[in-house]
């Protein structure tokens, strides 16, 4: 294994750029030369690739984002699209595929190994942190914290008033943020994908809570297939509950941040040495082609 | 003057118990004692007074919020609410009121003093920034760095994709923050309530940077009297151009938080000063009743 | 098991209160009381306790340090304080004991176990990260992210000088703070406890980076035992390396803050929730007396 | 005014970068080339230009230090020095410099200006906020906010322990950004560089407070000319007060970071808006060569 390819794809995580430094000097230092693939699977469909060497990376370990650029590519999710993609591979003389992203990444790469033989080796990279067989995703902690910070925030101020206040985090179909940060936060309510949403039996227990002397409440939301849907949640609420709401959603500043899954880079080069040795053994954990 | 109450009223500002501490200090070091008013002028009205001593403000002055709390009161408005709000202060025995607060707290404030003579100081506090005469009030500082770091946070993934992102600050009437957030934050365009909305003179001018190599753009929107209502110009400006969009609606994140106008004790403090003078003298710049 | 008491000893830790918050209410779940014992295995022996209901967590889910308070109590170490403490357990009626802290309190603890038969159950809460079979401490990821944000910060002015940063974290016996805080931001360098110091080596590793074209670096020191030491290291280094260096000691600014380990309560629900079952079945993870 | 040259000198400050894309914006908008030179009067000597246009500003708004580089150079105290300096705006063709910096940097400029008859225009920037003839220098919002910050977080620890917290901010021969910091922190004692220091004064004050119920108290410490002298004080304190404390050097955290004085922009277009007019009707505020 002599030259291997990077890509970010899926929606950006913080520690993403520490990723994708802990790739290029692994490689550096094992002697295999990493190419960066721009914006994911589309850009791969593309044949859009750049050189990441060591001036590449210098000073990215705490930009939030992804310098590689991400996207969602339709496209490979067509055999004609995924047969583009395996063409980039040959032709960029690419040993294999490291693919940072979260579950649609690794369902699309494994068919794209399925089908052409590539090899491949995922990093765990999602806010939503719904990856299975991994406790922590890269960025999860940063996007935690960040919600956690504004719940705390909003206790501050919510002692004032007497209100509700709804904290719209991220999460189409998984709630773990919402859940994780609900729970550190001391959040009275959670509304999460997993489970329907009953307004009236929300508005129940937050009353519950009233009567014995809470003043303010908060509610934290994913957002699901609709962000936004916060404002409609409070808007819905209050033909149960008399009290004035008010709603925080936090979009994208949870993705943003230079605050990162601590571990990213210790994460990635772990994952990472395998590949040292198998560059110098002609074995190891990364599949042979 | 040897006895006054402080109330904080309108929305509160972060930095509100920094300043009410700052009156309390002042006064134990002039001789003054000071009454607290609970929930503004609501609790004017209804006499719910608590002594404030050294104790009461003790770790205080890094909380957000109000430990006096605060409400917006109709009946403050009418003149049988003022009369009993001046009930209050003489069953008191208030020889005047420190009022916290903004432009509406100081229009209702000075009803009162020419209804029933009560001799009143204000001390501008209002995220808004909105009060005349004075260059920055309590609480502004922090509720735009607040914003401005949500700014730079969005601005990091921002170059992560192509998208346009909206960024939704307070100000019901005045776009100040919005303003100040948005040329600190390098945004793209700003929505404030001092002007009406031209979509698509905005889309045309995002467009122009788009040509010239912008991947992304930011939008301040002060939320005016709809808050939430990015989503629905996000959806409005899809019609003149086609580029994926994302919302955050930062609320009473601006509200909270630990930071707060840096000089918001020493702004007190200086107000207060006449305070103390008068009570030693009789005379002074706290108007007698 | 009716009755426990809870205590808070050794460093305190971002997240403790949390921790504190989640045995009451799993507590109240179960049917089980929960007593504070205040500052400690001082307080311990000093039989001072205090009831922890709802209301004395109310707010507390978010604050820094520990509203129980701590100590380190030379007075535990002989034999003598263990007995006092072990006679407040049986004079205050306490079933159990519940200890929040980090290597040195379970240390102590487990002789008390073993003296007294006072049952136990500890919960780790270190921001050093150094208990034995556990795989993050509550307090360890605040810890690490205000260090890592420290670096993050550090480095954005690093570059506008050709200058040595040396940024001083906390672990007195364990460089584990330093290691994950120093890999995550991308330190040059690193220097902890577990490693004797070799100025002339770190010097020449500095050197080759400058030679490839950096401008500055950033060393993260632990602290060890003697917190201010990297302004010596930075004294000495100069007579290998002539560079500019100027000097951060993070110090408690470690400990505090609202940010803490995201999970701290469900941590502590799970450790707790033996507790629970065994109120109810008469047997479970708690060690009966 | 066709062209003229920005620097940043002496110590960076956060907001310069804002500053210097304030500068370049406006001089896109009045038809006037701006020209970056490097290092300060170093690179100003050396003759270090770099062409500053919409690019080289492009994500640098948010950025702490400064892309342009800063130092401090004995060079330009001579005669000399500052010949070779008036031969590069010269060569440069340069109409006239514009000043990011301090006291220090607008000292030596006048100087230029005198022998040279270069025309100036300086913006203030520096943590200590120590210019004369202007409230708020860019930089000192974030610094103050910084410093104020760890303060808030100490305070959160220091109430769990009896202790005394040292937190020692920037400031050489300005007390200013401790005065600020330490007032709207609420810190028990002051050392700054405009007042010597009184030990035995302080630890009677100290005393005095923990008398009447005060567990911990926080000083906090300009460094003065010797960064990291907290620790010394808080040795020498200790023959007056026994009680344990502890110490914090905030540094350069001070410098970096991503918040910065929130006007910066808008303070750096106003003072550069009469060069646009100048460079449109050829007079103005910018004194003619």
């Amino acid at each position: 294994m002599k030259r291997i390819g990077v890509l970010t794809s899926g929606g950006d995580a913080p520690g993403m750029n520490a990723c994708i430094r802990a790739a290029v000097r692994t490689g550096l230092a094992g002697g295999v030369e990493v190419v960066g693939v721009r914006r994911g699977y589309a850009g791969l469909i593309e044949g859009e690739t750049m050189p990441l060497d060591r001036t590449a990376i210098r000073n990215t370990i705490h930009l939030g984002g992804t310098i590689l650029e991400t996207s969602r590519s339709p496209e490979f999710q067509t055999r004609e699209g995924r047969a583009k993609a395996a063409e980039t591979v040959q032709q960029a003389e690419l040993d294999g595929l490291l693919l940072i992203g979260g579950d649609g990444t690794f369902h699309g790469g494994s068919i794209l190994a399925e089908e052409w033989g590539v090899a491949l080796i995922g990093v765990p990279a999602s806010i939503d942190n719904d990856v299975y067989g991994t406790d922590y995703c890269i960025g999860f902690d940063t996007a935690a914290n960040c919600a956690l910070n504004a719940i705390d925030r909003i206790r501050d101020t919510a002692r004032s008033h007497d209100r509700l206040f709804f904290v719209e985090v991220m999460g189409r179909e998984s709630g773990y943020l919402a859940l994780e940060s609900g729970i550190a936060g001391g959040a009275e309510e959670l509304i999460i994908p997993e489970e329907s949403i009953a307004l009236a039996k929300i508005a129940a227990r937050l009353e519950e809570g009233l009567a014995i002397g809470k003043k303010s409440a908060i509610v934290v939301v994913a957002e699901g297939d609709r962000p936004g849907r916060s404002f409609e949640i409070a808007e819905s609420l209050r033909e149960y509950l008399e009290f004035e709401s008010r709603v925080v959603v936090l979009g994208h500043l949870q993705r943003g941040g230079r605050l990162r899954y601590v571990t990213a880079c210790s994460a990635a080069s772990s994952v990472l040495r395998p590949l040292r040795h198998s560059s110098k053994a002609g074995a190891g954990a990364w599949p042979e082609r």
